[in-house]
C-alpha cells in the first residue's frame, strides 16, 4: 500500500493500479469457481472481465477511497487492503450499469470496442446458431449485467472489512444502488416522454450521476472510516455538487466529444434522445430568442437515430450560437465553486482536501 | 412465530404467510424510500412488488427455513424473525430471475398476467410515448430485474442475522446466485445450439434448479443455524436430488401442464425450444425405435414459436407413445428415492425430517 501514500504527487495513478489489481484478483478467483460449474459460462464471463479490466477512469473507487482518507482512514492499519477491495467493487456495479445501459440504448461501441450485446449477437451469427442473434445478444447482456451486480456485492461483503465497518456502510451501499437504478429508469422515461424542462434533466443528473458517482462513493468511504456526522454531511454536499458538474461535462462530451478520445460515436447523446440540461437549455434559449426554426431543428435532431455527421456538426454550431454551451459551462463552474466551498467548511485531513480539490477540477474539466 | 411451530400439521401454510408478510414489509419500506427519490420510479417498482407478492409457492424460502430447522434452528430464540426475513429474500432473487427470464424468452404471461416487459410496452403504447414500445418494455424489465437482485441482498444483509450467521452464510449466498445465473446462461445456450443430449439437459437442471432452488436454500438455512459439516453434506445431497426431480416435474408440466393451473400457455416449453430431459428422451427413443418420422416431427416442433394447440396435443401424444414420459417419471422416482435415502442417513430433527419428506413429495408430484 506504500505506493499511494503520496496520492497527491502521483495524481492517483497508483490507487488506480491497486484498484485494477484487486478487480483482477477477484475476477480471476471467480472465473476459476464458475469454470467448475460450466466452462461455457466462464467463457461468457470473460466478456465482463474484459470490460471491467479494460480501462475506465475508476472515478467511483477513487472518490470512495478519498472519502475514507478524508475521514481519517489510516494507511498504516492492516485493514487497508480490505478498503481497496471494498472500493474497487464499485467498478462491478458500474460494469452492470454499462452492460445494461448499452443494451437499453442499443449502443454499438463502448471504449471503442463492440458492446456486450453486440459482440454476443455477432458470436451467435458466426456460429450459425438457432433463433435471432439479437435475442441471444440481449439475453447474454442481461445475464452478464446481473453477474456484475451480484459480484459487486460479493466483492464488497467479502472484502474483509470489519463487521462494524460493514454495518456502517450497509445503508449507504443500499441507497447507492437504488439511486443508480432509479436514475437510469428516470433517464429512460424522460427520453420516451420527450421531457424538455431543466428540472427533470437536473433530477436525473442528481440521481444517476451525482449520488451514484460521487456523493455516495464519498459517503461510503467515510462510513467505512467511521466518520463523524458533520464530516459525512460536508463530503456529501461536496459530492452532490461535483457529481452534477461531472454529469454536465459528460453531457457536453456526449455532443462535442472527440470519438477518438471518448470511444463513442460523435453526437451519440443526440441520437439516443438524452434529455440533458444542454438540450433543455438549447430549446429554452431558442424559444426565448424567437428562433422557431432553431427550435424545430433541435426537436427534430434530439432522438433521431439516423442523425448523420453533418447534422451533428450543424447541431453543435447551433447550440454554441444559441449560448447553450456557455450556459452549461457556467453551471459547471457554479457547481464546482459551491462544491469547493462545502469542502473548505468541512473538517478533513489536508492531504484529502488537496486531493479532492484536484479531483473536483479533473472530473469537471476532462475531455473523456 | 408461534404459529408455524407445528409446521407439519399446517403443511407450511403459516410459514408462507410469514414469508409474504416479511416481503410485504420490506417492499413497503423500500417503496417509501424510493418515492423520496422519484415518484415515477416508485410507481415502476410496484410492478415488481405485484409480481413478488402476487403468489408463488415460496419453494426457496421454505427449503431454506427447513434447512435452518433441520440443523437445530431454535424457534424460541429472539433471532427467529431475522431468519424469516433472511429466507424470504430468496423470493427477490427469484423475482429477478422471473422478470429477466420472461424478457429473454419473450413470454407474454406469468401466473396468468402480462409479464413485466409486456405490460411496460403496453403502457408506453397507451401513453403514445416516443420510440418503440418494445424497447421501453425491455429496458424497464432489465432495470426492475436489477432492482430485485439488488434488493435481495439488501433484505438478506439487513435481515438482522448475527454477524456470525452472516459470515457463515456468505459463501453459500454467493455460490447460489452465480449458479443461478450460470444455469440461466447454459439453458439459453443449449437452446440456441439445439443440444439434444441428456447430459446437457441434466447439467442445466443441476445448476438452474437443483442448486438454486433446493440444495443451496437448504445449505443457506443450515449455514445460518451453524450446522456441522455432515449435516450440511446430507442436506445438500438430499437437495441436489430433489432439485433435479423438481425440475423434471417442471419439464413435464411445461408440455403437459394445464394452462388454467400453471398460468402459462400450453406447450410453452416446446415453443421456446427448451432442451429438457423430456425432449432429449423423446429424440433418443424415436431414434432407437427407428421412427424417423417422429424424430423429424419432434425436431421440427421444439423451438417452433408458431406452434398451435393441435400440434402441441399431437406432440404430447407422441411423447407418451414413445415412452419419454414414462422415462422421465421413472427418473423423478429414482431421484426422489435417492434424496430420501440421503435424508435418512442425515442427523436432523425428527420434525424436520418429516417436513422435508413431505416437501420432497409435494414438489415432485405437483400439478403447477
Amino acid at each position: 500500500m506504500q505506493h499511494f501514500r503520496n496520492g497527491r504527487d502521483e495524481s492517483g495513478r497508483d490507487l488506480i493500479t491497486a484498484v485494477h489489481g484487486a478487480l483482477e484478483e477477484f475476477l480471476h478467483d471467480r472465473r476459476a469457481t464458475v469454470a467448475l460449474a460450466s466452462a461455457e459460462f466462464a467463457q461468457a464471463v470473460d466478456a465482463l472481465s474484459g470490460l471491467v479490466l479494460g480501462g475506465g477512469k475508476r472515478v467511483r473507487p477513487t472518490f470512495a477511497w478519498w472519502g475514507w482518507r478524508a475521514a481519517g482512514g489510516d494507511l498504516t492499519s492492516p485493514g487497508t487492503e480490505a478498503v481497496v477491495r471494498a472500493v474497487s467493487s464499485l467498478e462491478l456495479i458500474q460494469g452492470c450499469a454499462l452492460v445494461h445501459d448499452d443494451l437499453m440504448d442499443d449502443s454499438p461501441l463502448r471504449r471503442g470496442r463492440p458492446t456486450v450485446h453486440v459482440s454476443f449477437a455477432d458470436h451467435h451469427r458466426r456460429e450459425g446458431w438457432r433463433g435471432a442473434p439479437e435475442r441471444f445478444g440481449m439475453a447474454s447482456a442481461v445475464l452478464l449485467g446481473d453477474v456484475a451486480l451480484a459480484w459487486a456485492d460479493d466483492m464488497f461483503f467479502g472484502s474483509g472489512l470489519s463487521a462494524e465497518a460493514l454495518a456502517r456502510s450497509l445503508p449507504v451501499w443500499h441507497a447507492m444502488r437504488s439511486e443508480m437504478l432509479a436514475g437510469q429508469y428516470l433517464d429512460m422515461l424522460s427520453q420516451v416522454r420527450g421531457d424538455e424542462d431543466a428540472e427533470t434533466a437536473l433530477h436525473v443528473n442528481r440521481l444517476k450521476c451525482a449520488a451514484y458517482t460521487v456523493e455516495r462513493p464519498l459517503h461510503l468511504g467515510a462510513a467505512i472510516a467511521g466518520a463523524e456526522q458533520p464530516v459525512v454531511d460536508g463530503l456529501r454536499r461536496f459530492g452532490a455538487d461535483i457529481g452534477i458538474a461531472f454529469q454536465l461535462r459528460d453531457d457536453l462530451l456526449g455532443v462535442f466529444g472527440d470519438p477518438e478520445v471518448t470511444g463513442k460515436p460523435a453526437g451519440d447523446d443526440l441520437r439516443e434522445g438524452k434529455r440533458t440540461l444542454l438540450a433543455s437549455a438549447g430549446l429554452r434559449l431558442a424559444e426565448e430568442q424567437g428562433r422557431t426554426d432553431a427550435l424545430a431543428e433541435l426537436r427534430g435532431v434530439i432522438g433521431d437515430p439516423e442523425l448523420d455527421a453533418d447534422r451533428v456538426a450543424a447541431t453543435r454550431a447551433l447550440l454554441l450560437e444559441l449560448g447553450a454551451v456557455d450556459e452549461v459551462e457556467a453551471r459547471i463552474d457554479q457547481y464546482t465553486d459551491s462544491a469547493l466551498r462545502a469542502l473548505t467548511d468541512t473538517s478533513v485531513t489536508e492531504e484529502a482536501r488537496g486531493r479532492l480539490t484536484e479531483l473536483a477540477v479533473s472530473v469537471t474539466k476532462r475531455d473523456q
